[in-house]
């Protein structure tokens, strides 16, 4: 892309770069949900339309769009910025879990839905929540593991065959 | 790989060959749950070891191996040999359903679990399947569908996360 942009297109170089520096200056973090925001206060947190009973904590801004995009979830969001990590030195401090902990505390949520990666370090870190949640009487979810859309039995992994199995539910 | 044979391994391609030609005149299907077998009965079926409560009905033998090799059902298995597919010309009839039926009124199933794929044809055969074995008092699971092991919600596409979060569990 550099190569491109400095053989072919250099205004464009300049106009990314000029963005590049804008975004740097304007965009902070939601200082109830910590996703990425221009404002004070996101657009989701802010609307008055989402469900406050709902809270979905996802591990980064990318994780966030990609589940609006989906148009399933209407509730509120909860946003990590990364995962546990020890390799990395990243801990519960790092992670905003502080954050969280006062925000379950002063908003009324019936429900959190768990939504860090199925990755091993978003298994260890959705692990973490569920016994941050348990002393809070608090419902936690977890995304449904198992076969995707469009998957086919011949081409999984088999831990994922053994979480379908082991997940079925009645037709 | 043809070209591979002629060029360096000529005598691997006369194997290769006479490995079919035996393939093609021992390599049967099982009477009794229809995958390729070499006796008339398939081992899973001569298998004392198995459970004879539980069949998972596969579109093909490929399938089964893969469910066999993640270790996780230890039940038994229906091959279908293929999945509906009217734009191709295949119809209930030609996937042995009637030999399904007969199956289920001779052997106590308990359960049955519809393990076709996730795809299109594979979602309208289990829905076909699920009318049969409704009229059965059998009952009737499908794999769960959901995000897979090591998954991450960044690149999932809108229809994995759909059912991932409407499927969601307790943690």
């Amino acid at each position: 892309m550099a190569f491109h942009l400095l053989e072919r297109d250099r205004d464009g170089a300049r106009e990314i770069a000029e963005a590049l520096r804008v975004a740097i200056d304007t965009v902070k973090r939601c200082r109830r949900c910590n996703t990425f925001s221009e404002t004070p206060l996101c657009s989701i947190c802010e609307s008055p339309r989402r469900d406050a009973s709902l809270l979905c904590i996802v591990e980064t801004p990318a994780d966030l769009e990609s589940v609006e995009n989906a148009s399933v979830y209407q509730g509120m969001y909860f946003v990590l910025m990364g995962h546990l990590s020890p390799l990395d030195g990243i801990g519960p401090d790092d992670l905003g879990f502080d954050r969280l902990d006062k925000l379950l505390n002063s908003e009324s949520v019936q429900e959190v839905i768990v939504a860090t990666n199925l990755t091993v370090e978003g298994e260890a870190t959705a692990e973490y929540l569920h016994q941050l949640l348990e002393h809070k009487n608090i419902k936690a979810t977890r995304l449904a593991r198992g076969v995707p859309v469009g998957g086919e039995l011949e081409y999984m992994d088999q831990g994922t065959l053994t979480q379908a199995f082991e997940g079925r539910r009645a037709l």
